[in-house]
This record gives C-alpha cells, sequence and structure tokens, in this order.
C-alpha cells in the first residue's frame, strides 16, 4: 500500500502520501501529542500553509495512518484463506497475514498499537482493534472445537499471546525485504503451532 | 517487592514509595515527559515541596522506577533456576520468573518497556534491557546446542517471540492474584516449548 500511486497536488514531491508519512514517522519519534503541525513542517521543511493544503488538520493525519494499519489488518480476515477451510488453516492463514501487515505497513501499525484512547479517533481505533482481536478469538475457539488446536488454554489468552509475538515485531523488526517477511511470518507460525522444543 | 515495608517519612501516609507509585501511575497515564512535578503534585494532592522531601527530581522517580523493573529481571538470572541444571531448564526457570516479575511490578515493567532513550537514563536502561536480551539468547542458544530447542529458528529471534509474548502482559494482564500469575506463566511455557497444536 505505502508504495501506491497517489496523484500529486500542491508542492512537487509532497503530495498527501508523503505528508502523511512524514506525520507517522514524526508521531512515533516525539508522540502524537507532542507533535504539533509547526514542528510537522519544520521536520518536513515546507510550511503549515503547504501541509494544510493536503490535510484539514493533525487529527485527519491520525485518523488516515490508524486507517492504514485497520484497513490492512481487517482486510486480512477478509481474503479467501480466511473465511475457506479448516479453522486452523483459517488462523494460520491471519496470523500470517498480521504478519505481513505489520512488516509493510511498519510505522502505521507501530503508532496504532501505541494509541492509549485518549481522543475519538483513537477510541474508535482501539474499538476496531477490539473487534480484530474477537475475530482471531473466534478463529482460535474454532480451531480448538475442530480439535486441532490444544484446549487447555482460554482461547482469549491464546489470541494475546500470538499477538504479543506479532506485534512484538513493531519493537525490533526492521525492513530487509520481503522474503526476510516470509520467514519471519513461519517463524511465528512454528513456534505458535509447534512449540519450541525439538522432538 | 511493591508491598515491601519501607520506613514512613515525611507526611504521614506519603513516604517515597507511595511517591514513586503515584509517579509510574502518572508517566503510565500521561507519558513521562509530559508528567511535570506540578502535574504529579496534583494528583498526589501534595505539595512540590513535600515531593522534594522524598526525592530530589523528576529524573531520581524515573530511575528508581526503572531499577524497580530492570532489578527484578536481573535478579531472575541471578536465582539458583537460573544458573544450574540443563540450559532448557534454566531458560524455562527464566521465562517464568520473567512472567512473576511482570505481573508483580506492572507498572513498573509498563514503563520500562515505553523507554525511548531520550535521555541519559532512559539509555542506560534500554542498555540494561539488552544486556538481559543477551544473556536470554545465550541461554536459548545453549538449549538449541544441547539438543533440546529445534535449531532452524535463529536464537535471536526466538529470545525476540519469547519476550514478545511475555512482555505483552503488559498491555492486557489485570492482576487478580497470585495464582493467575501462576497460570500465566504456565500456559506461555506451554505456547513457547510445546505450542498450540494438539496432539
Amino acid at each position: 500500500m505505502s508504495e501506491s500511486p497517489s496523484p500529486k497536488r500542491g508542492r512537487p514531491g509532497y503530495d498527501q502520501r508523503a505528508v502523511l508519512e512524514g506525520a507517522v514517522a514524526a508521531f512515533n519519534d516525539f508522540g502524537y501529542d507532542a507533535t504539533s503541525m509547526g514542528v510537522l513542517a519544520a521536520r518536513l521543511n515546507l510550511s503549515k500553509a503547504a501541509i494544510y493544503h493536503h490535510v484539514s488538520s493533525k487529527e485527519e493525519l491520525l485518523q488516515l495512518a490508524l486507517d492504514e494499519a485497520l484497513d490492512g489488518l481487517e482486510g486480512v480476515l477478509l481474503e479467501d484463506g480466511a473465511l475457506q477451510g479448516r479453522a486452523i488453516d483459517r488462523l494460520s492463514h491471519v496470523l500470517r497475514g498480521a504478519v505481513f501487515v505489520l512488516t509493510d505497513r511498519l510505522p502505521y501499525v507501530t503508532l496504532l498499537l501505541r494509541v492509549r484512547g485518549n481522543s475519538l479517533i483513537e477510541r474508535a481505533a482501539l474499538e476496531r482493534r477490539r473487534n480484530f482481536d474477537r475475530a482471531v478469538t473466534a478463529l482460535v475457539t474454532a480451531a480448538r472445537d475442530e480439535g486441532s488446536l490444544r484446549d487447555d488454554i482460554d482461547p482469549g489468552v491464546v489470541t494475546r499471546l500470538l499477538f504479543g509475538m506479532v506485534n512484538s515485531l513493531a519493537e525490533w523488526y526492521r525492513p530487509t525485504g520481503h522474503e526476510d517477511a516470509l520467514q519471519l511470518a513461519d517463524d511465528v507460525l512454528n513456534v505458535a503451532l509447534n512449540g519450541l522444543q525439538s522432538r
């Protein structure tokens, strides 16, 4: 998504996408609350007026950024692999997909994971995260009920531990190419399903 | 540790421990940078002078809070169970111990996990976290070399995924008693070593 073309507007080289990318980087570095439009303008080497040519407010930038992360995660739930087949295969598809979204849209998901609910926009984002988690927990429960997953751990705890692994990527993953993301997705699935113990 | 008695000083009911607990809660709610001593005094219903009776500065509160988390984690590495026996048993001991530290000192570890290195104190804390991670990675490597752990996943990635699970507790665990922490430690170890797949 981050490479998708969008029509250039205003000052050459600074379309809305570029402003958004710069804003998300600043939000992650300084914190959303501490990043004023003035700070952002200085960082992008633009006037505030130039930024307002692309977005109406700092809140709109936050909304666009959180949508980028949440649309990606929710999109995974709508893929064929998440909708068809055995629950264990659908769950595996969703876990792999979440790793890809995280590695592909790293700054956006990083921002999402730091949201604490300080505004309407943030609370709406947290609600969408909770709905995503609920959908995954339903998949974990279905995989347990079909006999694919052990039944001695609460499905809600399982979901949180799984996404503990996936979301930790935001803390330590540094993009080095798609092969790397594939390997990571394999590693996460392998640890989650088969465990680390040698057999 | 948070229940350990400490000598009362100054205004009754507000010893250094109580000031520290209030400060950590405020740092976690508002962010460290956004929490001035004035904000803290208002939250604790104390004068700033009363706070300065217990600590010399906001930085000292941060230092004390991060020490609380790091001393706990480093302490686990020095326990008998982490020093003696097979590497897989030592690793398991450290993982369980880390879950106990996290559940027992939740606000302190939460603060530690949000540190980004904006000051000397924060950078020193990050360096101690890195040293802790290195010690765990060495245990993972030793457990692999003794044949206890699978050898197809990089030990550094294994450590990060393991602590992805453990550290995620800071986001969702709410204290409900020691039994609960024991169960969680079992769940984390079970997922990590044996995986979720039914056998």
